[in-house]
């Protein structure tokens, strides 16, 4: 009748529970049928009571059978008029672990830091004084909107090195920009409809208002940034932007088409959304200060991160909400819970509460200047006249335009593949495709050093 | 014209910066007006080339200033027919910290662990072990759908215990409930747009999808669970529960009622979302088998957290969607990155793969049982025949029903406030109020043992 396997892994009691269970489900165990008392059928299985009176105790915890007082355990009715249900397949079968990332010889994904920037030593020790008031906060819920320490420490840096001028009530502690959006989208979901995007532009803002329903109008990017005559003339009420280092092109937006932003937002209640993702990173004067600095009181969303200068694996951002926004998130997310390990949030804090924030960001800059100079030698030595260097001077990746184009996008990503290199396709930032030279994006976060010149010479072969 | 004040936190050159910068945005200094040189401006003010050259530098970058070869620089135009700007406030005006959390006497709040049961010895050496592969992985984004080892962990553990059945592709680690929901609903946009939900019921998943903009359902609660007549009769086609231990009363869901529950969602796609969200707290036999097991090929999402048995505050939480969603996933979130810290992920999994969770819920199911014990003993003594408990045997809490109504449910809640008692009011888990008796939700997670005795007689001070 049932069969137990001492060697399988599945305790005793269970396997026999699944298989009364699977004989109930299928009907050969009728409705009403009385169970063997848990004697007899320990002692026909040749096992103990325990195996038995487990089984049953989770057969009838379950529903699947029920008890007369004196006389036993019965098989209930499940009322199974219904179609049969599909029985628990054979464990044991596992999907095929995904493919395992190529390895590639020259890594120029623009997503990648250097290992060697990583302060993993005063990160441990910050970690270790964080879980040290552990447990009692671990047993918790924190705060929803984010550790106030942390909020506070935010704001004195965003306040010095950025020009954000905000409250640490404003700043909402969030777990990476699409997090940041999925809140901002339902707060402004009754009065807008179309936001207005970069063409090219960071893919990611695009799906994040496509699946909460708006409509995400391409606006294309010229030098200066967004283009604001386009912007205008669009239906869009809601730009999102990268003004301080146009992702991917490079681009800083002047401070006259900063001014004519503000005054498009001013009209009607528009709405920016300023995502300032690595402003840190400028090799040539200091950091462009912030939009929302120029107008601190008005309609925009500042969008912040700490992935691009010290890890994108943490998931740690912030946003700071304009005032009335601000009203409707507490409305809105009432019942939300924070969305960031209380942990990383407390440990964030004590680093930069103890100055190691703002050390990190001096020694990456050199870090990546050292990097990104490399780069432009490398370019300028096998490249040379055909081409062009667009985006230089900030950030962790550049662009570098071909003017020769006997090669698509394609067939170039392709074969630098093939040889070990990777490139992250420029088109892939296009919502709508423009002619123009061949871009192709190349990062310098994640290779080391000392392979950028031998990764720049190989893909100039690629491109030759 | 500029006062430099060394004394101020804010460095030299970015005082005068901003001096400079509010002058040219207020018009004080008009378009084209040639600046001061360097030396000449360093000389009035008494202070080093080095900081006027600084100011100067940024406002260049930032385009408030343009420069002319051999001449100077010089005040861009800024094309100011706009309104002017609001200039930036005076810093230092802080918001006031929000007010810290009351401290009770006796926390009855559902949502609380106790911090003794956090195993921080073994997280912390599986952190310090996971943290030390690091800086490689820190430095990149990870799989966005969640680490693979821990998928597989989860994979295995659900197998084992909660009777789901799936592989490990069809599962995404996200940051609780709210993530996994806030994936869910673009998902299921398409085809559905009313959602049925618990009353009294959970009400975050009603927050969740009403911002999404989902019609949600309210569909009364019997002691079978959701009353599957009012589902079937109701618009929705998406039915949100807790069959295991319906969130607030406690019921579990009849086999019978669930397969009800099946049939109703194989009529024409609809689905389920089944919250497990602490069936391991079953004090009386073993946890109940999850409604996935019963139709792991169907419509049903599997919702599982570890905030309920481990820690609330980590923010680690997963899904198993069936293979049609998980496609839509793939699709839609194609672009998007994981939302839970990497560091984290990997220290689960270790912490699961050395057998340390097993253990963990074994333990954390004895150390509760007993607290559970104690409060019905307390409650037997202090309330005795002038009430009932519903919903016991499992999880953190359960449900005190009150037959004398001399008081309501507000009164009771306050008068307990101000003896150091906290309750959380049962109301606010019904979308739409029914009448009945008084219900009292009793947490008992976050109260020491040792507490519940005295906090259970005062409490029955404040309801006589």
């Amino acid at each position: 009748m049932f069969t137990l396997d001492s060697n399988d892994n599945v305790p005793l009691y269970q396997q026999l529970f699944l298989q009364i269970r699977a004989q109930i489900l299928s009907g050969k165990l009728p409705a009403h049928l009385k169970l063997p008392s848990v004697r007899d059928l320990s002692l026909e299985l040749e096992t103990s009571r325990n195996t038995v009176d487990g089984a049953y105790q989770e057969l009838y915890a379950e529903g699947y059978i029920y008890s007369k007082p004196r006389s036993g355990y019965f098989v209930s009715d499940l009322d199974q008029e219904k179609s049969p249900l599909s029985l628990p397949r054979q464990s044991g079968q596992r999907g095929p672990r995904p493919n395992a990332p190529d390895a590639y010889r020259f890594d120029f994904h623009p997503a990648r830091l250097d290992p060697e920037s990583f302060p993993l030593v005063l990160w441990r020790r910050c970690l270790l004084s964080s879980l040290r008031t552990g447990p009692r906060e671990l047993s918790q819920y924190s705060d929803p909107q984010g550790e106030w320490e942390l909020r506070c420490n935010i704001q004195k840096y965003l306040e010095r090195s950025r020009g954000v001028r905000c409250e640490p009530d404003q700043i909402v502690i969030c777990a990476g920009l699409q997090n940041s959006l999925d809140i901002v989208a339902p707060l402004i979901k009754d009065h807008h409809e179309s936001v207005a995007v970069e063409n090219p532009g960071y893919h990611l803002p695009r799906d994040v208002f496509r699946n909460h329903r708006f409509n995400v109008i391409p606006i294309d990017v010229d030098a200066c940034g967004l283009n604001l005559d386009a912007l205008r003339s669009s239906p869009g009420t809601v730009a999102y932007i990268t003004p301080s280092h146009q992702m991917p092109l490079g681009h800083v937006m002047p401070v006259a088409n900063r001014l004519k932003l503000v005054a498009w937002a001013k009209e009607g209640g528009k709405l920016i959304l300023e995502d300032d993702y690595d402003s840190e990173l400028r090799y040539q004067g200091r950091p462009i200060s912030s939009l929302q600095g120029l107008w601190s009181q008005g309609n925009i969303v500042y969008l912040g991160t700490f992935s691009k200068i010290f890890s994108p694996a943490l998931r740690l951002s912030y946003m700071v909400l304009p005032r009335p926004l601000l009203a409707a998130y507490r409305q809105l997310f009432r019942n939300y819970l924070a969305p960031v390990s209380l942990v990383e949030q407390k440990t964030m804090s004590l680093f930069m509460e103890q100055g190691h924030w703002e050390q990190h960001v001096r020694r990456t800059r050199i870090f990546y200047k050292k990097k990104h100079d490399l780069m432009l030698q490398a370019i300028e030595r096998h490249f040379g006249r055909n081409s062009s260097v667009v985006g230089q001077g900030a950030g962790l990746h550049l662009v570098l335009q071909l003017m020769e184009k006997s090669l698509d996008e394609a067939t170039i990503v392709d074969r630098a593949r093939q040889k070990g290199i990777r490139l992250l396709p420029f088109s892939d930032f296009y919502a709508v495709k423009r002619p123009g030279p061949i871009n192709l994006l190349i990062g310098f976060g994640g290779i080391p050093a000392k392979e950028i010149p031998q990764g720049i010479e190989q893909l100039s072969q690629v491109c030759a």
